[in-house]
């Protein structure tokens, strides 16, 4: 089976822990390890947000007075390096060096009209108390919103238009290659009025990035690989339950958090409307029951109404 | 023809150039036109230096004084995915999107023992004054040594032992890619005892990555392309001579500066030794020319002697 699986950036670098090299390759090797089995069985594309890490290439770009701040694309290009790199090492030993594991960078067309970029969104970078982080978007023009119980930087996330080179990453999979590509939702571009192409300061969802590339490379499953087990209907209430498997026009009349799992869910039902096949949203830890359709919220375009797990 | 290019890192950031986006931009783009005509007819890798990034990189990441500095390997990953991107950017643009042109992620080997590791060369970062440089070598724990008239840090500079995934590379080569690979030196990488792929702290150099990549993929000619227009006996004094072909063995009469044009003649000559196929040392400018062996300085295992430019 063909698979693309969708990271968290948060399941890299998780929320509130402190951002060094060290956690991150940790991180990073749990994550190989969830997805060695997918890896060795399927072809396999994985891609990974990079909400942490991008916001901390920005924090060090800024620090670093002597220079002005790289642009968001930039820092994009930098954390698709970073994270690839990680998880591609811990594969490489998981997997013995018996199947080659690469990390491609990955551009992906936005539009400049898109309502995005009037309407911030995208979380980046560390968490901060209410008063820190209005005095940093006081400090630097940031946008900042809250975020749970804290608040962050939010930057424009304009919806992917088109995926240079899914052409290559379908080469690389025929020929048996694992491919870590459309890092951090790719790295945001657009073409000038001459024609020319190039970036813009933006962070593109990795999990709408994900549905789009599914659709593009003819995959049979897209997953959403999380810290959560699953959709659920009235969270956070006393009411609420798991989602076993619904399709994307059930779904419609939900609406989930925006900035959590509301954009996961739109992009699962974005890929499953689309091509007819099924997208799952579940826990990392369980990538191979995922797939199965054991485990996460299966939706699929022909499942009638909702079922829920007991 | 199958060509390997190696592009110096100063290439793409001009020494004592401020270390902006957009100065790094307006070089790739120069970079990129350079090469253009080679990648529309030929087989092409890019592989490209990064000294002055991994040190702004890494300047970065010290003065965000919240989390600790990242190793690096990790930097490098990083500057890798900062350089690929912006010369894959150009590139598409001027290949008017005809050819696909794609940024991989390259982890090569390198050996602890290796004396590269008692003995740090590799210069990375802006230039300094001596007094500064030796101000930070005592503060930050660095070595420094002198660049020229100007004083940098260096960090060690091992040989690359193996090159992982030169199988994929080989497979986009034929399938029509142009392949940006092994950026910086590609990411210093070695097995620990335990058999687990790890990183290691240091900055290979590109020129050997080059000649390596081009053995491994059986390239008919290496290019390293730099700013001056050949390899010149006696440089620097009245007799100077550009000189036009030698061999590996003429060569070794000859020591040439560490840390400019020595490893750049040492690496030529460890790929026209090995293989039998040439290694052109000569101006970006001119990388057409210099494939054709009419502009730079030749390297063939055949020829007798040297020859000279008028």
């Amino acid at each position: 089976m063909r698979v693309v699986v969708a990271l968290g950036g948060n399941a890299l670098l998780r929320r509130g822990e402190p951002m060094t090299a060290a956690n991150q390759r940790r991180n990073s090797e749990l994550a190989a390890r969830a997805l060695v089995d997918l890896a060795r069985e399927h072809e396999l594309i994985i891609t990974h947000g990079n909400g942490p890490q991008v916001g901390l290439l920005a924090l060090q770009s800024l620090a670093y007075e002597d220079v002005e701040p790289y642009p968001l694309d930039v820092l994009g290009a930098e954390s698709g390096g970073m994270i690839g790199y990680m998880i591609e090492q811990e594969l490489d030993t998981l997997l013995d060096h018996q199947k080659p594991c690469v990390t491609l960078l990955t551009q992906v067309e936005v539009d400049l009209n898109d309502p995005a970029f009037k309407n911030p969104t995208k979380f980046i970078g560390p968490v901060y108390s209410k008063e820190e982080a209005e005095g940093l978007a006081k400090a630097r023009g940031w946008h900042v919103k809250q975020d749970g119980d804290k608040w962050r930087r939010v930057v424009p996330s304009p919806l992917p238009k088109r995926i240079f080179d899914t052409k290559v990453v379908e080469l690389l999979l025929k020929n048996g290659v694992v491919v870590i590509c459309g890092g951090g939702g790719g790295i945001p571009v657009t073409f000038a009025s001459d024609g020319e192409l190039i970036g813009v300061e933006a962070v593109i969802d990795k999990d709408r990035v994900g549905a789009l590339l599914a659709e593009e490379v003819h995959a049979d499953a897209y997953l959403i690989l999380t810290d959560t087990d699953a959709i659920y209907e009235d969270w956070g209430t006393p009411r609420q339950r798991a989602i076993k498997h619904s399709s994307p026009e059930s779904l419609k009349a939900y609406t989930f958090p925006a900035g959590s799992m509301g954009p996961k869910v739109e992009a699962a039902c974005a890929f499953a409307a689309s091509t007819g096949q099924r997208a799952v949203i579940g826990s990392l830890d369980k990538a191979l029951a995922v797939l199965k359709g054991e485990s996460g919220t299966v939706i699929s375009k022909t499942f009638k109404g909702i079922s829920y797990y007991e």
